[in-house]
Order: structure tokens, then sequence, then C-alpha cells
């Protein structure tokens, strides 16, 4: 990465035909954090779109460039892969969001089930895990940051899920995560102290499917990361 | 998980033909923090075998039991995967080796390279990776601790690792991690600086092949963590 110009997700508005302008937070990181200056170059991302830009005017309030090229980010896959999260005990979401954002995720929806010891997901950590979505986004040279959902309960999840969707699940023995058609996945990774069977039998009339991720007992975060890692290869994305 | 029996990593001495004999840690963890009683039931594991035993008399310094059954540990992988990690910031290498150990990790070898910014591996850190190692394969129900390798520098990683062995190398485009022969298999995951040049000719020259993880950046741990989720799963090792 040494050398590379500094990615910036920003707003449509920041690029208004060969013209580019950063304000607020971003002006301020760039000419007081980062220190660049006139001649210098970044790259500003929008919606799946790099612009790499070169600086005309750099003020702690407002910083002006050129942008010299467009080019669609070479780092997004092609795949809609939506993870649902159970949220973990300390700073273990994180991690993970962390973790399957530069894997290539699109989506991560945190829900709570019967067995959930953690509960609620306060303001204040929902607006940390889209942070770290975004930073997690920018480190990867993603195109795009991946969307937090709301946190839902289990019986409305399946709802909030692209088809095909399969749930992770330790009383599945034998079936796994395969190849699928299609471009859009949801995978669901069950919480520390597992599903009930009522849980599994709501998820199969929803139309999920039960996989096994192998006979070892893993960690949900574990889980979460090694299953997006294998869907991801799996649909040959190169992750 | 809940209502199975705790399960222990002992010494091929604790079991002699039916008789089951614990002591020291063990046997006081038996008696004072799980609180077993004559009559209960646990699982000792030796070198991939798993014992169930009855328990017939327990005491804080001495526990024994009559071996009920002997199987070979369901979870343990056939593919001996070694994983060779860089040293890395804080709790970071534990949080790996935890993961890596649920997901069925033989061998973990801690090195440094030209860019590694942690360099020394301290006594009391080796033993703590050796426990998290233990632990972990307790929890995920395997049949075998991987073993911790002493730390090494990147010009004799190579003399420690099982070929084939794939570099994780962001300077390689195209070379994905394929399905291979054979039960052994090495990974190499670069430290966050990345490799020299020097250092991937030095791996080719020991006959490594360089491979993508895919076009994202990912960090040393997530790298490690979906690098050997994906080896497993290509082995066919539902893992």
């Amino acid at each position: 990465m040494s050398g590379a110009p500094h990615r910036f997700f920003v707003e449509a508005a920041a690029l208004r035909d060969d013209h580019a302008v950063l304000a607020g937070d971003q002006a301020r990181q760039v000419a007081t954090v980062l220190r660049l200056a006139a001649g210098d170059r970044v790259v500003l991302v929008v919606d799946g779109t790099e612009a790499e830009v070169r600086l005309d005017a750099v003020a702690r309030a407002r910083v002006e460039g050129t942008v010299l090229a467009r080019r669609p980010s070479a780092a997004e896959p092609r795949l809609r892969l939506t993870l649902a999260l159970p949220l973990l005990r300390g700073a273990r979401s994180e991690e993970v969001l962390e973790a399957v954002t530069q894997l290539g995720v699109s989506r991560v929806v945190p829900f709570t089930s019967e067995r959930s010891v953690v509960r609620g997901l306060s303001e204040a950590r929902r607006r940390r895990w889209s942070l770290v979505a975004r930073e997690s986004a920018e480190t990867a040279r993603r195109g795009r940051v991946p969307e937090v959902a709301g946190l839902v309960a289990w019986p409305e999840l399946f709802d909030a899920l692209d088809a095909p969707v399969f749930v992770a699940w330790e009383g599945e023995r034998s079936r796994r995560l395969g190849p699928t058609a299609g471009y859009a996945l949801s995978l669901v990774i069950g919480p520390e102290g597992g599903l009930t069977e009522d849980e599994v039998a709501i998820a199969r009339r929803s139309g999920a499917t039960t996989v096994t991720l192998g006979p070892r007992n893993l960690r949900s975060e574990t889980a979460a990361i090694a299953a997006v890692a294998v869907a991801m290869s799996l649909a040959g994305e190169r992750g």
C-alpha cells in the first residue's frame, strides 16, 4: 500500500463533472492529518466508481481538485452477499464486521434469537459499526461501504434476506455450502448458544436451507468469517 | 454443546487399558471447578483418539475412572495444514490462533520478515499461544492440539514447511488457491507491511507458489483465517 493515494468514500455531490470538492471532516483530514498539498493525488470513491483526483487547492475548510480519470472499482465483488450476524459479546461483533467487510460482504443484518446473550444494539454502537464498515472498506480498497441494517428478531430476520438463504446450524450433518447460481446469497450464523428447533423450523418454512460448516465446533465469529470466505471463493470471487 | 461431557486432552499415560487416572490440574478441575462426581462422564482425548470415561472416584488430587468406549476423533481433518503466521500486534496473533485451531490447522509456525513490526516472541507469549491452541482445540472438539513451532526468520521458514507451500502475496494477480492432491499443505500469510521482492524470490527458489486471496486488501489476520477456511473447504474437509 505504500505510496498508494489515500482513498475516501464521498457523497456523489463531491464530484461534479471534472471538479471535485471536499469539505468538513474530509477537507480537514486532507489538510491537517494527511498534510497533502496542491499537486498530490487522492482517490474519491462513490457507489462503486473511483475517481482519481489531483488536488488544486488545499485548505482546512475546503479542498478542490480535478478529476483525472474514473474507473469502476476493481475490488467490488459481483456477488451480493448478506451476512446475518448474532450480536456478540464485547468487541467481537466489530472484529467480525471488519473482517467480513474486507472479504466483500454487501450487507450485515444483526439479529437476536432465543438464546442470544447480548440482546440490545444501542444507537451509539450501531454508529460505531457503520464507522468500522466504512474504514474497513477504505482499507480494503472497496468501491462500496457495506450497509449495516437495524437489529431484527429471528422471526422477522428472513424478510430482510435475499434468497438463497443458508443457515449454519450444528444440527445439520451433511449439507455444505456449495456453488449457487445467481448473484445474491445470504448467510445466517447462529449465536453462541445455538438455535432452537423452533427457530430452525421458522427458517425452513421461510425457504432457508441449513448447512454445516464442518465437524469442528466453531465460535460464532470464526464461523462468520470462514463462511463468508468460503462463499466468496465458491462464487469465484477470488475471495 | 449443553450437556455434552467435558473434554480434556491428556497424556497417553492417563489411559491404561480400561483404567483412567487424572492428577494435578486436571484432577483439581474435575473435582473443584466442574464439581463432577462418581458416575459422571468425561471424554479424554489422546492423539486423535477419544475415550469416553465414567468417573469412579473423584478427589482433588486424583480422579479415577473406567473407559467405556474408544473412538477416533470425528473432528480431526485428514489434511495436515501448516499455517506460517507473521507476528501481529497486540492480541491479534492469539485471536488468529484461536480461529485457525477451530478451523483445523495442524501446525502454526510464527515468523518474522523484513517488514515485520513485532520481531520477538517471548517465552511467556509462546506458552500463552500453546494454551490458546489447547483450549481452542478442546472447545472445537478436536482430537489433537495444533503444534506451535518456535519463531523462525523468513530465510529459514521454508525448511519448516510441508510442500506444497502457497504464499499469499499482494503482488500476485491471477493464481488462486485451488484443490491440491495429497494430505499436506502449507499456507504463508504476509506481514502487514507486505513482503519484499527478495523475500518472494527466496520463497520461489524454495519451491513455493505465490497466490492471491482476491482483489481486496486484507489485514493479515483476516487473510490467515480466510485462507485456512478456503483451503479446508477445497480439501473437502467440510471446513
